[in-house]
């Protein structure tokens, strides 16, 4: 087999068989198949686009690369959870502790953030004492007695989907759905879990713009889940702006426990409902998703969530105190007010915008060796559809000092809000439900694009 | 500016400027764009196309890459000619005496053949003491004097385009009109001619396999000398068979003589007749092709074109004696006939597989470093139309040695002709004619897909 032959193959609109895929990846894996070899045939599936059959195989071949963890010594159905990201997203730290306190065994590898914020695994480290490195037979165990475990990705998952997702990023290859998919899944698919959660964003402040777009790439992953054996369902909602109000390290973790205590923002409550419920029905611990968010609401009211974070917190060394005085995480010294220039209504806000704000404040890193300051951050005090009075408060930036920085940060801030006269449409959170079954759109959801 | 944005935006079908163009040609040339933007981007212009303005500064960037030769030494409007290739194409060794004669001159860097049988250059060497190195001055002062000169190409001519070839040749990027337009156009431009006068082919023999996509072709390259002011027709013809009868070196030289002589086979003196009157028209010597192609006729029967092959044969050290005694070139031991099986009409001969045999017999280069074989080859005895009876000769292996090779050249021969019960229809060999004005179809011309 030629790669060059393969190439043409997918140019001319071929559907690759299994062991072409295999033949490709391996081989651009052990450096037998060069990079411009690589970016021309990605460049040809973005044309040509993949059949499911093509991307499930892509997508093995590129699980197989490298490392898969075995979690088989957890008793139960492992279910994992994936976001396609978003600024001001801290689902995991809530979903975790709540799915865990019905039975769901979380067994979670988590990366560290490069961009606005940390990632799960910076925001677990703003909790003074908590670990994140444990070895395999402590994980394992702790998943066992407790339900719950959390770490940084260790080994070496999916390699060829690094290196090729390096490749596309340089080379304009990266807006094809079927290579998105197929690199979510294959490192979800070498994680080890029995079934997995996907929580698709969609809307201005996400890279899929549209529903209809958000829609193809759910399905494709759905698609590649049936596939290859692992149940798969993701949630489509909306990312027009920040979930919750809080953005940065600390401030994040505070409002997650917020959120357990059954007192966290609707958009933040309601969307790790749904996707708590949807891991409860795929890991059998409820037989409808309706019935698992009424379980899992009483577990936010009841105390139980919150019990099960503390746990885990304390399992690995951190400091649980911070659920009863969230008060001793990590604070900035400085609370800078950001004010409205006119009056009217919030239109539109800037997720991206925020982001940027809040990584200049130090909240997150620019290269992977920056170091993050978990203290600092944003706090939004109005989201889309508030009144707003001129000079009163739109935002708090928490700062560790008042310099450049600040002002450049504040200057973003004041960028990321738009404001109208008129009060803007009610815009629903939850747009889409994507199973092995299709796709549901949920009451309200219109066609954004 | 970026490379991954030049790609991105042409992705996306939108039209390069000759900036963009020249930051990604130098780019690559300096080797600061590396081989894997080069063949994300050849992909995308593969699918996107290019429009004639982004076709014509693409090829000035890669025509600027390397040298340009200059020919303002010489006096008169320069003429060049390119083929697209073929088997048995010996068209330059004709046309070069015969426009020459009128008063054309003609000023030809040619190159070696990597393949079936040699290049242009490799042909001439067949003559003895034929010398293809001559100094620039020479090489002015030659053409000054006696109108015609042919050497070896020297220099760094579109070493962009070079490098770009070999990229594309193993990433499935070669099949793009623009791409190959602006390839053989950058060197052609490069090589300092005022005017071009294209011989494209089209058929199961050529690259070119339909005659709408080889005229599509041959509109970019006209397009492309238009826009950089420089005078292009393009003739599309017929390669569903070799040109003439001889294929090896010295045996296709000898077919060049009896050509300038007004004794050569009807295709091929036809072709070589339409190309000088192009070339004699963008010269400036006659005001229409007709007219050009009177006065042409005329100097193979009067003997001038002979004449000046002579002349041109001894300025550059050749035997010109060859011209009266063409069995004074190299010539093989053995003369090997190839029969037929059955009667019938010859419908079809894969050229290429006439090309893969003279090669087995020693006419060719399979690698750049193998010594040619001058006197060697095959002479064809039927062609396309012709009647043949059992056991009568179809072809002859002019052959140095009655081994394997020549055994398996043989089979070659045999598997190249196919034969039918009926006379198949006479096919026109000239097609169409291209210029600036546009495509104009040949009289019996009809499309071919």
């Amino acid at each position: 087999m030629r790669a060059v032959d393969v190439i043409h193959k997918k140019r001319d609109g071929g559907e690759l068989t299994a062991s072409e895929l295999t033949f490709i990846i391996d081989g651009y894996c052990e450096g037998e198949i060069p990079d411009y070899q690589m970016s021309a045939w990605a460049m040809a599936v973005l044309f040509r686009g993949m059949t499911a059959a093509e991307t499930a195989a892509l997508t093995l071949a590129m699980a197989n690369s490298g490392d898969q963890v075995d979690l088989a010594p957890i008793a139960g159905v492992k279910v994992d959870k994936h976001s396609t990201g978003g600024v001001g997203d801290k689902t995991t730290l809530i979903i975790g502790p709540l799915v865990a306190s019905i039975g769901v065994p979380v067994a979670k590898m988590s990366g560290r953030g490069l961009g606005h914020t940390g990632g799960t695994i910076d925001k677990l480290e703003a909790i003074e004492g908590f670990r994140t490195e444990l070895s395999r037979d402590t994980f394992l165990n702790q998943v066992n007695e407790i339900g719950l475990s959390v770490i940084g990705q260790s080994g070496n998952l999916a390699p060829a989907d690094k290196k090729l997702y390096a490749l596309r990023d340089v080379t304009a290859t990266v807006e094809s759905i079927p290579l998105i998919a197929s690199s979510v899944m294959s490192k979800k698919i070498a994680a080890g879990a029995d079934a997995i959660v996907l929580d698709v964003k969609t809307g201005s402040g996400a890279f899929m713009k549209t529903l209809d777009d958000a829609e193809r790439l759910a399905q494709a992953m759905v698609d590649i889940g049936t596939q290859v054996g692992r149940r798969t369902a993701a949630i489509i909602s909306d990312m027009d702006q920040p979930l919750g109000f809080a953005i940065g390290n600390a401030l994040e973790v505070a409002e997650a426990v917020a959120t357990l205590k059954g007192q966290g923002p609707d958009d933040l409550t309601s969307l790790c409902l749904t996707l708590s419920a949807h891991m409860a029905v795929l890991g059998g611990k409820a037989s409808s998703v309706e019935e698992a968010e009424a379980l899992l609401r009483k577990q936010l009211d009841n105390g139980e969530a919150l019990a099960k974070f503390k746990q885990f917190v304390a399992a690995q060394g951190g400091d649980a105190s911070i659920a009863d005085e969230p008060n001793r995480l990590p604070t900035a010294p400085l609370a800078i007010e950001v004010k409205a220039a006119a009056s009217g209504f919030v239109a539109k806000i800037d997720a991206e915008r925020l982001g940027v704000a809040a990584m200049l404040l130090g909240a997150g890193r620019a290269t992977k060796d920056d170091a993050i300051d978990y203290a600092v951050g944003i706090t939004i005090r109005k989201k889309i559809g508030d009144p707003v009075t001129e000079g009163e408060t739109i935002a708090t930036l928490h700062a560790r000092q008042d310099g450049s920085a600040a002002s450049e940060a504040k200057a973003k801030v004041i960028e990321a809000y738009r404001f109208s006269a008129e009060r803007p449409a009610d815009r629903p959170l939850l747009l889409s439900v994507v199973t092995a079954d299709g796709i549901e759109r949920c009451g309200a959801a219109v066609q954004t694009d």
